[in-house]
């Protein structure tokens, strides 16, 4: 990209942008609420509190929290219906996917206009039937590193090596597919062969896999160390900002490629 | 892709591949054995009796066997420190992760003529420092669907969503980076930093999933319907068809995406 594309690129994204010095002053006129404070309970629940009264009683009030329930911020609130965790993924303008998790008293309504803003904006929302630790992304990512971890601290196999596992093995399918599409196609018949077939071998893995483990700090100074081969600590901002500069160029072209190819099923 | 291309590269596929009517046969002059007889015990270790006998001294014995270690079908060899699992992924013309898994006889000198080997033929090998139920890849693979499919039973959210939770999430950064450089990047000084941080609630997470649950027949079912909403059962060969055309398009793209941007770290 050159520089001029860049700046452009930026200056079109900064432009709606209009920083307030109130809440008041940032509440007016607004349809929707994306708020992203601290992930700190005291603040998030006076925040609410100040937010219900001063914003309209349709506004849609979403929180970027990946931690906290929408429930644990928003049960003292008039207008609760209203509020609901809207969990983006970082870096958010590269990486589609938004989770939606609704409190118990969340307006399935409420849930249904976030998810269309955020079709509009160009982003992939998920819904989640209720609250659940670790929502469902840090869930499936927590799984799958628990067993990097596991693998390393077992001595089976280096920090690289599980990198390379999935980025020139499961990751190619998972680019596009996700983890349930690439198993039913991985059958004759689809998925319910492949769980017939392979479903044994998995409860018999997941069993070995049922110890929870303490990310210990041996295990992390060796998994550090490891890292620390592949990118040297002064040079992690240049490999985060080419991670940023794959990730746009690859989402681009993941829109060509895939768009060619669906036409021709 | 034109059927001309689509020929030319079948038959040059196709052209250096000579069947054989006997083992006698096919082992004259080889460097090399890549094993894939069927995933039965006693096949292989009577298919490894012949073998052993009739190949020189110094090639390379390699099982494609993803569930049996070698050690179960070449302990009774007079050569058995030159066999080993070369576990490919399917489809192994479009993912060129293979595993290396050595039996406890197994020669390094042989392990590192089987990675050279699989180097050059374009595949990107890892290594196991010694056999371990379903290697590296189905162990991630299976703790990742453990997760999933716990989600789906439990009401957390549908199976398009975790699968778009993947596609247009974790799979973008972990399609070309892997899971361990992508927390590595994740906080500003590194790997370390987001253990300390977010080692605690993985902590939490792994324990809610240290339940290790079989597929049991109504989860199963309930998966196939959702999959067949997405697929119908008669369109499942296209849609495996479309996976290898993008898979083929990808692996294509991602040469040349990721080497125009490491040129510039």
């Amino acid at each position: 990209m050159s520089n001029a594309l860049v700046r452009d690129g930026v200056e079109s994204t900064i432009a709606p942008v209009r920083v307030c010095a109130s809440l008041e002053d940032a509440l007016d006129g607004v349809d929707y609420v994306q708020e992203s404070a601290p992930e700190r309970l005291e603040i998030k629940r006076d925040l609410y509190r100040r937010i219900d009264t001063l914003a309209a009683r349709d506004v849609v009030l979403a929180s970027s929290t990946s931690g906290l329930p929408a429930s644990s911020f928003t049960d003292h609130l008039a207008n609760r219906a209203r509020c609901l965790v809207v969990h983006p993924i970082n870096p958010p303008h590269l990486i589609p996917l938004v989770e939606l998790v609704p409190a118990p008293w969340t307006d399935d309504g409420v849930v249904e206009r976030a998810a269309a803003l955020m079709v509009r904006a160009g982003q992939a929302p998920i819904r989640l039937s209720r609250e659940i630790n670790g929502f469902v992304v840090n869930r499936l990512q927590g799984a799958l590193l628990g067993e990097a971890f596991r693998l390393v601290e077992d001595g089976v196999c280096s920090v690289a090596d599980i990198d390379r596992a999935i980025a020139d093995g499961l990751g190619l399918r998972w680019f596009f597919m996700g983890p349930f599409e690439t198993i039913d196609l991985n059958a004759q018949h689809g998925i319910a062969e492949y769980c017939r077939n392979l479903g044994p071998m998995y409860y018999g893995l997941a069993k070995e896999q049922a110890d929870a483990r303490e990310w210990g700090p041996d295990l992390v100074a060796e998994v550090e160390r490891q890292c620390r081969q592949v990118t040297a600590a002064e040079n992690l901002p240049a490999r985060r900002a080419w991670r940023d500069r794959c990730l746009a160029a690859l989402a681009d072209v993941k829109q060509r490629v895939l768009g060619a190819q669906s036409s021709t099923v």
